[in-house]
């Protein structure tokens, strides 16, 4: 310690929000260079390592192999594929003197293609699966809780190649063994969710989700097994309701109820009915999205949703991805001034008001598209905006009086809701994604041409698939949900040291002995920080070592004169006397222990 | 092999011209993503593996601490220390979505000096060596020679903090030992040259260079110890001459000698000398450069050297750096009509051009600096442009007819010429360069203002050092020097498995004994790469296995009837049988004397 390259802080960095951010930093382990860019000291270099370690092996005993890409790759690829401009402001670009576009790869799958490509051109080469843990770029629009969301950060990519679908199935299931393996002996909780696929393309893909209350993510479980992010949520679908049975729509006059609290209150005072009071879930909600294609272009979008339920932007950022999302805004608003805010309806939306199917002229070239949630079937009636300000429409109802576009993912989901599956009803809960598996299928090996010769002499299109584990967030993760008030704890078979000895008091006597015990360790092949610095208090020295979090803290002190030492387990709090001359054994055999339970 | 993600080419790539890079294209251990840009296959993966453990040992042996710096950095601290502009288009810059400036670090300098300064504050933190083995950015002009000059590469830079000189001394010897032993480890022949600082700043720097017909580096070696890059060479100074001994300069008319060869000839054929001939040395040749500075500013400069010597480029780039400096063009020559093509004579330039030198008015301000080689002193003689076409000035003496700005290195180095220490005359070789240290002093600690409390509580500028290893360059290298024209020859410590094992025709019973061969290398510790594949010829398995270049390759096939395996050695080419039987234990021996001999 008294070498060591470190500097512990007693105050939490101003920028941090997070535990681990916080305690990575006051702990020594990492320092910010940038928003969202991190150097790793010393002691936060070894966790990363070990990390590092556990995946390595885990790939190489699936079947990986590993590879290493470059960072800056050249702009072509990306753009057979279409993601420079998809990524839109998350991808950092530059160019080179020569003026040629270069990238900062966020994800590699063009160029594991297109190297794949390079190398190979029969069914016999397949199936590969081949890997890289490398430095990654992401401009996020908010880098937030240090390492766990970051702007350069290092991740493992793996990616499959096959010539079937079933054996996409197969490398898929074997890189899915593989995740479960890493996670359990790195000691990462984790929940397997169905997940979309966004940006990335593809038929199927499931995260591996570390609930904590830190998390971005929120996904859902059932009681009977159904797991999923919350953007891969479906809603089921109810029955039609037969069109002969709905009464006739009416519009009334409802000032002053731009709100769907007020419009319910008003119902129920002017519009009674006798079976039940009107609720919110009666009303049909028309919100107005803006949207920006990743090539900058903006056009609006209604999305109907039960009033009853808000519409949830990270459901319809993913349902409309690569568009970016946001609330329509006044200017928009002026732009059409068919909206009536606060009043909208059907009537001017989607199929309604396009040019074909209304009489109005003009008016319908703006026609903004309409759709609606899955909830909003054949036959259901709503009261819902009548485009005149105050002024509702009641009992309007859905493929008689109105039709969508379409249906959209739009609404949020409840703890309650039942799943689709009909495995129960749905909690919630948060968490952070450490693992993302795809199939790719055949996305990029048809924009990228990668096609084999198959056993008949015919030239197939190779499938993919393509998965990811988040490494210095892995890190984070850990640090997140193993610490205490006091500091960081570390699971033994990711901590930077297995043991911190710490020599207290001003004798000789003690140091001597402490250094002794520390190089028995070392000689026994544990792994230790010594504390020998001379001046400093054992108040401060404790501090430290429950702060940096070694799993066994060893004191040599007062109790040298009795021939003892003092073995704190870090995680457990739990203290003993153990005699000094078999100290070393005893901690020994206290870490292979330790690390043998890690293990199996 | 028949799994291993490889195919070897029987051609080389079009783009390559060394051979290291042919060679590790064809055998697959590397392929180009951009120009300098390169991917690591699985093989070169394990060379660049091994050679980043033996530095990674020798940092940690040496004291160096392991820490990781981001390679996206903003451009403040680099704006502070003026490397932002002087590293000119050498530098990747970029901006983020916010428009924040960031750049991909070429080295690390500031970023380690800032970390100092956060984490240490006294004299008794240091000295500090701390290190990094990590990817690094240069937008080279020209990438060439694939891994020998790329534009994203790894090294491994570490940097030194002390607080007096004496500490700087201590700490630079220790890297120097570490580096010696690094390239004595990896088999890689140096020279220990010394260096010019160039960019980096500073007092001392020496250079590991590898020697090599295809370095693009020039260095020089005396019998006497004497070695220097070129650019750092420096030219011993004569005495001077006696004024009063020259005769007046005169004005001749030479006509049509617009070169050194023509005006030599002229010369003697009318103004010949009793004593002995005019030779190009007797000429002073007036050479005229532009320069552009970091920051895109254009300027002339004239050097004057002896005409029986060339200007080189190199060593004027590196006497005038951070300016680029090219032969003035035509353009330039327009811009300044005093200068007359062929016939530039110091009259007009430097001092004598000066409008307080002169009464020629206006003419003088566009005086054009004047440098000389150190060999043009006081009272030499020369033959040089009278600044008229046609025409040259005879006997024009220094220090009496003329006088120059002061002096500069930019003269070419002959095998023969003197070493500045009087060691002997200097011979001249091509290298690499592998390793460079340097003292920087306090340039980068007063930039950023990097102080500590010394003994006495005052404030005192940290003193640095900062040492650097080309590790994808000594990959590179090593190929380079390893090789033969059958294909690659590593040696053993770095070579990507120990053993290559070779399965030859078409019977069962081979592949079972390679297979039995090489699992038991294996268990023995071993690394083996198994020919498995069974419809490949043994003609292409031997090739192919030369190609990779393992330091040791079995074949196991005809022999095997009789009993015997044949061991090639690859580097040496012999070959021997061996009985099947004892064949693991025999071959795994010869690879523990041959580690074991690469480690002593």
């Amino acid at each position: 310690m008294s070498t060591l390259f470190l500097r512990t802080l007693r105050e939490d960095p101003a920028d941090a929000e997070v535990a681990s951010h916080k305690l990575l930093v006051r702990a020594g382990y990492i320092r910010r260079a940038a928003p969202g860019i991190y150097t790793w000291l010393p002691l936060g270099l070894k966790v990363l390592a070990k990390v590092e370690a556990v995946i390595r092996e885990e790939m190489d005993a699936a079947g990986g192999q590993e590879v290493h890409f470059p960072a800056l790759l050249p702009r072509e690829p990306y753009e057979a594929t279409n993601r420079w401009t998809e990524y839109g402001p998350n991808l950092f670009r530059l160019a080179d003197r020569k003026g040629a576009d270069y990238l900062l790869a966020p994800t590699h799958e063009e160029m594991f293609t297109l190297l794949v490509k390079d190398l190979y051109s029969s069914y016999k080469d397949l199936p590969l699966t081949i890997y890289q843990i490398q430095t990654k770029y992401r401009d996020e629009a908010r880098p937030r809780a240090g390492l766990l969301r970051g702007r350069e950060f290092i991740m493992k990519d793996s990616y499959s190649f096959d010539v079937e679908d079933a054996g996409l199935d197969a490398s898929y299931a074997a890189q899915r063994a593989a995740y479960i393996r890493i996670f359990e002996r790195l000691g990462i909780e984790y929940v397997i969710v169905q997940a979309q696929s966004g940006a990335m393309g593809g038929s199927k893909s499931e995260e591996f989700l570390s609930p904590t209350e830190v998390g971005e993510d929120t996904f859902v479980r059932s009681p009977g097994g159904y797991a999923a992010n919350v953007e891969a949520v479906t809603t089921p679908v109810p029955e039609a309701l037969p069109l002969a049975q709905a009464p006739a729509a009416h519009v009334e006059d409802t000032p002053d109820t731009p709100t769907i609290a007020t419009l319910v209150a008003v119902a129920n005072a002017q519009q009674p009915r006798e079976d039940r009071d009107w609720t919110a879930a009666d009303t049909l909600k028309n919100v107005v999205l803006a949207l920006t294609s990743p090539a900058g272009e903006r056009s609006l979008l209604v999305v109907g949703v039960p009033g009853d339920r808000e519409a949830d932007l990270t459901r319809l950022e993913a349902a409309l991805s690569p568009a970016a999302v946001e609330p329509a805004t006044e200017e928009d608003f002026k732009a059409y001034p068919q909206l009536v805010k606060g009043y909208i309806g059907p009537g001017v939306l989607g199929p309604q008001a396009r040019p074909e199917n209304v009489a109005r002229g003009d008016e319908g070239d703006a026609a903004i598209p309409y759709l609606v949630d899955p909830r909003v079937v054949e036959g259901t009636r709503w009261i819902t905006g009548a485009n005149e300000p105050g002024r509702h429409v009641f009992d309007l109802t859905m493929g008689r009086d109105f039709v969508a576009d379409g249906t959209i993912e739009g609404a949020e989901v409840r703890a309650g809701d039942p799943a689709p599956d009909g495995s129960g009803p749905l909690e919630l809960a948060r968490g952070v994604e450490i693992g993302h598996i795809f199939q790719l299928g055949r996305k990029y090996a048809d924009a990228l041409d990668l096609k084999v010769l198959d056993v008949n002499g015919k030239q197939q299109v190779v499938t993919m698939g393509s998965y990811g584990i988040g490494v210095t967030r892995a890190v984070a993760l850990l640090a997140e949900n193993n610490h205490d008030e006091l500091g960081l704890s570390w699971p033994i078979q990711v901590a930077p040291v297995h043991v911190h000895v710490v020599a207290t008091g001003k004798d000789d006597s003690v140091f001597e002995a402490a250094e002794e015990l520390a190089s028995a360790l070392e000689a026994d092949g544990v792994e230790v920080l010594y504390d020998d610095r001379p001046k400093v208090s054992p108040g401060v020295k404790f501090k430290d070592a429950e702060l940096l979090g070694a799993p066994y803290i060893v004191v040599v002190g007062r109790g040298l004169s009795e021939g003892t030492v003092e073995l704190k387990t870090r995680a457990t709090g739990e203290s003993e006397q153990v005699s000094v001359d078999g100290a070393a054994a005893t901690v020994a055999a206290r870490v292979r222990e330790a690390l043998a339970r890690a293990r199996s």
